[in-house]
């Protein structure tokens, strides 16, 4: 019988609210933005916790703060769990934080069991997963594996044109640590996460071990037309950029149903210039999200995308630009570490299914370099990126119960 | 053959010129929103060359500014003539400015020539026309002609919370005047106004004489639905207030040509919220400007509307609100006002059409209370609320001398 570890469910709770008090809205959400000052506040007793469960703490260059647990064999790769503190804007309490929180109730209780590791395990809080402040998102994922240079990402900006290098050392999380990968390489990572869709809900399941990621691409698309006044420019003589938008958007959410059963496409942001009631608009921006766990349907739905945002603006005399601001390739998780999540769910007797993940996770940025895997736990009515957002805190126990689990195998191969 | 008057051309031009450079924007528009530190710029260069024309001058409780020509009998009722000087938000220079210096040539004109008329004669700048800042527009004609109360008006809120009462003050316009009609009432009302459409540039005419005004419509529309997380959410269980709002826009702009030849419908203003590129959107609001000549036409309208938005919202699982801004009712301007302009056009030999406004303007409240019309200057290309408005000149010279010999013929009615 393989070692087990058994984690503290009520230190795990009381850690969980707490944590959801920083940067708490008025309807039990959170508004934590990327290296705001209550992404300070979180990371500071993160840190703190951290200490006190005996882990060495490092920061590196991005942000991303690190815990460690030596094991037996600290020459060996290690393992990293782990997930963000950072939320989206008026977001809820689950996404992000209860990965980090889990990760780090593993690590301890591992710490503090009698079943020493044979690898080391670290605990990961990624800096700027959400990417709504700062884009890219999973930005602190991204640097440590190499995807993009440590160098952009610090110098990318938000609305206001600060840099996230700056915003960093303003709250004093711009770490001495090289964000790289160690030299004796990564032997896995695991998160768990919630799962942001209706489906575990639906089937009253409360745990799914994820097989991989869709693809997605985002575009951000200008129309230009023409201001004049609502009243005496005829319809004929108009060239009004929120009319072509319209009709670009209204075909843009009829796509997915005429592409595969799993697409899905959405219009998330739309500003209109000038915005005044009686002025034909001038300008029109409006971004797009398409996904699909098979690449080719995400290809074909930009095609799709292209051609009709082309027709609405020759309807309505308009002009536009297409900004192609990011393309994820669909992954596949390890086998190794889906086997590892299964076997712990396996032991621990939960109910658990399969799922593909919507959602882009840090995750998917570390399997480009190790062997990587997820658990989902359930989002009630599927409710996520918003205040209401909730899981059921028997699923959180029996979610981080098999996480630890399933760390403490991966921890304790070949090393 | 009746008395006639000349304008100084030179004169005219040099003031427009040095009127379109208080608040003159980059590309040779005007950003010069009611009340702001332009628009009391403005109005202290306006009441310098009304007193220069000695004209008595007076400033209203509303901020309306008008300068006094008495004539040879001062107990008579006046003719009024006069437009706006606020701005579009980088709007055009012609619309409202160039009716105001119209009227103030015309009057100094009458003033200098040897054409003393019966009745006073009176040039005004009404506040606050353009509604952008404040609602509603045409606010100080409003105030005027006791449509809306001047309590009401002055407590009308800019998005920063500042009351046009409180700006009046800040910029030094509030006035001692009563905003009220004279007890005597006021004879006729005439204003000069660019056309802001693309009919007399269509059919290369210098000048109309304006029959009415169409009716219009505003609505604000508010969709809520709920904010999910882009990538897991399914198409069939989202709530997308965009999409709905989308849906709604397109079939609103397609509406007009089902309805009648003249009618528009125009979606001027649309935000967003949360507004994140993946985030589905919980709410989205946008505003409806409909209008024609026809008031069945308008009532029709705006139940088509509600019932687009009504089908939108359903099909994308959306809730809505209508809040119902403002209805103008069409109107005809005075006959006799309308005889005068025929007959000056007609001395002055250019030549000119008959035409129906799709945008409101002062005179409209005007006519309300007393004799009201309009003459119109051509917009090249129909542009308009935009800084490449533009007028040729010579048009702006035919429109200013068959303004004046209109006003004087006004001016000289039974007295």
């Amino acid at each position: 019988m393989p070692a087990a570890v058994d984690i503290d469910a009520d230190r795990f709770r009381e850690r969980f609210e707490a944590y959801a008090d920083i940067g708490a809205t008025e309807n039990d959400g959170l508004h934590r933005l990327a290296l705001s000052d209550a992404d300070k506040r979180v990371r500071d007793r993160f840190v703190e916790d951290l200490e006190d469960a005996d882990l060495d703490v490092r920061v590196d260059e991005l942000g991303n703060i690190f815990g460690r647990y030596e094991g037996e064999n600290p020459a060996a790769a290690p393992v990293l769990v782990g997930s963000h503190l950072d939320s989206q804007p008026y977001g809820g309490r689950f996404d992000g934080q209860l990965g980090v929180l889990t990760a780090l109730e593993a690590v301890q209780s591992i710490a503090e069991a009698d079943v020493e590791p044979a690898r080391p395990v670290e605990v990961v809080n990624w800096t700027n997963e959400e990417g709504t402040r700062f884009q890219p998102s999973m930005m602190g994922s991204s640097g440590y594996v190499g995807f993009e240079t440590v160098e952009e990402l610090l110098a990318a900006t938000d609305r206001d044109g600060n840099a996230a290098g700056d915003e960093l050392e303003r709250i004093g999380y711009d770490g001495d640590a090289r964000c790289e990968l160690p030299e004796e390489g990564v032997h896995s990572f695991l998160e768990l996460h919630v799962e942001q869709g209706p489906v575990l809900d639906d089937r009253d399941l409360p745990l799914a071990v994820v097989d991989g990621v869709y693809g997605l691409s985002w575009l951000r698309i200008t129309i230009e037309g023409a201001a004049d006044h609502a009243g005496p420019t005829p319809m004929h003589g108009r060239e009004d950029a929120l009319a072509a938008a319209s009709d670009a958007i209204s075909e843009i959410n009829r796509l997915p149903g005429r592409l595969a059963d799993d697409a899905v496409a959405t219009v998330g942001e739309l500003d209109v210039e000038p915005n005044s009631i009686n002025v034909i608009p001038a300008r029109a921006t409006f971004t797009v999200d398409i996904r699909s766990y098979d690449d080719a349907v995400v290809d074909e739905g930009v095609e799709r995308i292209e051609r009709e945002v082309e027709a609405a603006c020759e309807r309505h005399g308009a002009d536009y630009e297409i900004d192609y601001v990011s393309r994820h390739e669909a992954m596949a998780f390890s086998e190794r570490v889906r086997d590892a999540a299964d076997r712990a769910v396996e032991t621990a007797d939960v109910p658990a299914t399969h799922l593909v993940s919507g959602a882009g996770h840090d995750a998917q940025h570390l399997q480009r370099v190790t062997d990587a895997g997820m658990l989902f736990v359930p989002s009630v009515d599927g409710r996520t990126h918003n205040e209401a957002e909730f899981t059921e805190w028997d699923d959180c126990v029996a979610g981080a119960h098999v996480f630890a689990n399933a760390t403490l195998e991966l921890a304790n191969e070949d090393a």
